[in-house]
């Protein structure tokens, strides 16, 4: 057993990022006309965290389109089939960068790449 | 027991737009810089809502300027002590007006009106 | 325009606590073994609130259970296709009964009965 | 710049774990009767999630019946401070072992320690 390294620490910030950022928002109603205000409230709060650089969040109009178009209603609920994200992380000169998107039909988180600055 | 009228119909819409928007939203990372864009994403997804026919959200500033100086954090999670909130709803010609604001030192959700549009 | 009446306001309660049940714990990971515990702490959670006489969730475990078989995945997120839901709220002798269940495909919140105790 | 280690992937993990619990259940109406069952529906939805070994929740029942004991009111809402965290995850035989409690009045998240199994 060691101490954590400051990559590993940078690296468990980055997660809390993406799971905050998910877990607040999901379920949120969602709408064509709401989506940039959601893609902006996302990127703003969670940039509020420590040690987040940069969040930047796609809502994927198209698949959003898909789905209200094969239903009888005009908004639905905020998932991650509707969701593009990137996270950046700072810690100690360590910059984690992450992402989500589809997978195999799930939204999968994944550790992009991890970068000593110097 | 007699079935609902069109008013309680209208009261319990209301009601079920006030819960979502509290606990949708509650534990948001809050700072002076993020408060606009959650405030826009708030009332818009609100609105998504069926028969929802304005949200308003102001984040109270001055409140949350005063717990950001008294700790050392830049930030803070959204909870009821910062928001007042105005929603209307409109179910069958009835009209309900409810707010939420602060009273002796709790967010209280409350009724302010009913009214028959014609 | 008239001051909202006890019946009114007890609908507008009622309203509430479905909202907050839903946008509290929408997007919680479910599975078959978790699906217990999760309508337990639903259930408790939201009695805590004023004039909430009692709150019955019922998470479905044969749709569960089909979603589950249809993908790769040994857990989802919760989401109204997975839950009926009954709250019952009294305020000022005036006993609201509510009702979450799916229809055409979503999730629909219904004021059942609002009836006079006495 | 280098691919992410498996032990820095654990890390990533374990930080989507907590920031998950954090905010899928902060906000939850919360009173000392219903505080068993929010821990146990914490523990089982989030052990749901991929790679995780164990999730233990204590809430910290001195804490909630001082500030229940200093209002008039009989339930408050789920925030850091009431909470006591341990999340292990497994990924690739790395154990990584996380713990969030309050610190200086802020719930603090924090990397314990990374461990090759073998």
């Amino acid at each position: 057993m060691t101490d954590p390294t400051d990559a590993e620490t940078a690296c468990f910030e980055a997660g809390i990022k993406f799971g905050s950022l998910y877990h607040q928002f999901a379920g949120t109603p969602l709408s064509l006309e709401s989506a940039a205000s959601i893609e902006a409230a996302m990127e703003e709060s969670i940039e509020n965290q420590p040690h987040c650089e940069s969040v930047t969040v796609s809502v994927q109009r198209d698949a959003l389109e898909a789905e209200l178009a094969a239903s009888s209603a005009d908004y639905t609920e905020l998932t991650g089939r509707f969701l593009e994200v990137e996270i950046v992380v700072d810690y100690e000169g360590q910059t984690v960068v992450t992402r989500m998107a589809m997978e195999d039909g799930y939204p999968l988180m994944r550790l992009e790449s991890v970068h000593d600055r110097e």
